[in-house]
């Protein structure tokens, strides 16, 4: 039946997700007893936490991309396929795909999460997620084509509307997205742009609470504000997104803002398969999981990562969605599925190394378990922690070469409308 | 009338095409007194002889691409848009252009070649061209996506249609382009591919002549020759074709070729806007100029690169196409303008510095004025101009890390589908 796959004489374990997570568990599993088939949509594993630098123009898209093929050369007992599942069916133990169906002994979900915008249809139309590279492509090229158009802007409010740019979510994603912004505007429209006047060039960072970064230490958050205040970003703490209709942004209890790029990085959810009960999903569109990352209500499914809602005494709300808590989720559960104690009480513990973000050059805050410290330093940790865990030699050395020459120069290379893009009806333009 | 461009003292001069003519026209004018428009449809500058590089993995496309208005920086007199040319109405010296009108004083045609497909729209429709970067990377994830399907195709037939990958056209473009493949097929698929049997992979080179790179030396074309042949591909020359479904390569007189990836790169016409009289175009669809780069029939418009035919005597049909030829004739008009004397009768002498060809790792072809030399001597000297003439510093650094990477590992870093193209609806995934 299953012709698209190889027959294997050992269980077959189905991954769905070649992120951080699913790559690990993958890897940890070479040269056991079981056939492991990865799926993913793309046929790439991406570096999510560079994303913004893809979208600012500071870093290719190929430099923060590995082929998933080249992870896993020489694992014979891996096969990869690029497909899209589109529903699970558990009763039987198959996934519909866009390839065909795909049969199960174990399936592990590692899909990850996607932008939420909370049920805001107007929001999520209008406004620009990062959350692949595609889209990071998309959001870099309408960046610098509204550059380009406010050149040209018959009138003074198009103009206006085409040079403030509103990142919302004063997470890691949106500060860091911020503050590349503000050395673009800084560091690069000056020289690109000497028609523009750069007083009407305005940054935004919306959050809705009192403070940024708020998962991290309160001398991180304070910091980070100050960092982006001196880099020129206007940040508005206590303010909430009502709507926003491709032009401007209406917020709640205040002025609204004209803005023709609103980058959304204010949440995110799990990404789940059709064909889950309802009573295995719980807040943020995440699966519930055991303590070995077994999916509630299901003998044979896994879950890890960002789609999974690990609920323990020290973790009510799950882990945090970063990548540090896929890595040690997959590698935990490949180790039962390799020494067969999946039905062992042992509950998987989180071993938290602390967070980190940059808000521009020079300056990064950065929370390890016992010390905390900001600016220059951190900011060298920083890039090297992101240059160490970024796979592969090659997009190591690209992205090397590419913070070398934008310390020294202060430029950002990348800054071109490869395809551009059109938001209206969302396509890109192939020639 | 124009408020999409400033306001000039001094006469304006407009260029359509940031190519190798048109920057090179743009750059000499520096500091004279004329305005300089300089529009393009893309914000960046396309080195096009490594595109066959970015279409199979080999470079990322930001390698290849320079943001045009970085190559003006701190040009005062020199106006860039992003824009496409509709019509040129030269009774009033007007641009109807996407993002308005546009005057001139004198009007500058530098928009270079695109792919001719002889009129055989079933050819155009089916067929990969390669001149442009979104092209090249359309391409990319064609070549890649076909061996994803190949995995899965339910047929043997259907199979051997997605690992057939035929080039039509034995120009440089052609060479380099089949052996680039050679070379995937040789050192990547049998890491990335493990599930595929390699002689079902096969690499057509079809060439109407009876020869190889016809412009280049008899020893350059042999050689050109073995050196794809020992790269396992199929040269075929006089060989013409007749038809292609997107399924079947018919050939004149030959058996059909069952292939699912044909790139064009047999020919190339000039890209002329609409407006000018079918008198000023000849054979090409270029524009026919006098040695001063004077369009036939216009007092005032110009024409240099590819898009120009400037029939001269000891240069009967015109110029070869080639970086070269659009750069010397740029800046020969450029002198023209800046020293006024454009009426002047002396005659653009192309000072013909050698042409060369890379066939793949070692492989190369060089024909110098005096000297002619092939192998591996031949591709450093191939890699070391091409790095040389490559703009900007970032960009050098890229590609020679790249190169120096793919030499050592024999790898090509770049095999990612990141935004996978669908051949028959022409679109591109953005997500």
């Amino acid at each position: 039946m299953n012709t698209i796959i190889p027959h294997s004489k050992h269980p077959r374990i189905v991954v769905i997700g070649g992120g951080f997570g699913g790559i690990e568990f993958c890897k940890k599993l070479k040269n056991k007893n079981y056939q492991i088939v990865l799926i993913d949509k793309h046929n790439y594993h991406t570096f999510q936490p560079l994303l913004y630098q893809v979208a600012t123009g500071g870093l290719e898209a190929e430099s923060i991309a590995f082929p998933l093929r080249k992870i896993f050369k020489g694992q014979d007992n891996l096969i990869f396929r690029v497909a899209k599942v589109n529903k699970v069916d558990t009763q039987n133990n198959l996934l519909h795909t866009t390839i065909g169906e795909i049969a199960y002994d174990y399936l592990v979900i590692a899909t990850g999460s996607t932008s939420n915008f909370f049920g805001q249809e107007n929001i999520e139309r209008n406004s620009m997620p990062m959350k692949s590279i595609p889209e990071a492509l998309n959001l870099r090229s309408i960046i610098l084509q509204n550059l380009e158009s406010a050149l040209i802007a018959p009138t003074i409010e198009e103009k206006n509307e085409l040079l403030n740019f509103v990142v919302v979510g004063g997470g890691p994603t949106g500060v860091e997205t911020a503050g590349a912004l503000g050395e673009l505007k800084k560091h690069v429209l000056p020289n690109d742009y000497p028609e523009l006047d750069l007083n009407s060039v305005n940054i935004f960072l919306v959050e809705g609470s009192d403070k940024l970064l708020s998962t991290m230490s309160a001398n991180s958050s304070k910091k980070s504000k100050e960092f982006l205040e001196e880099m020129g970003v206007n940040v508005m703490l206590n303010t909430r997104v009502e709507n926003y209709d491709g032009k401007t942004l209406f917020l709640i209890d205040q002025q609204p803002i004209h803005s023709a790029t609103v980058i959304w990085s204010a949440g995110v959810k799990g990404v789940i398969l059709d064909g889950f009960s309802s009573d295995s999903i719980t807040r943020g569109n995440r699966l519930i999981v055991d303590g070995t990352s077994k999916v509630k209500g299901y003998s044979n499914v896994y879950a890890i990562g960002d789609v999974a809602a690990m609920i323990l005494d020290d973790y009510p709300n799950g882990h945090p969605g970063v990548a540090q808590v896929a890595i040690q989720q997959g590698k935990n559960l490949a180790k039962l599925f390799a020494t067969h104690t999946l039905n062992s009480s042992t509950i998987f513990k989180y071993n938290d190394k602390g967070s980190m973000a940059t808000v521009g050059r020079n300056r990064a805050v950065v929370d390890l378990n016992k010390i905390r410290f900001q600016g220059i330093f951190a900011w060298f940790t920083w890039m090297f922690v992101h240059l160490m865990t970024l796979a592969g030699f090659r997009n190591k050395l690209v992205v090397f070469v590419n913070w070398v020459w934008s310390y020294i120069s202060y430029d950002r290379g990348t800054r071109l409308i490869i395809r551009s893009y059109d938001k209206k009806t969302r396509n890109v333009n192939t020639h």
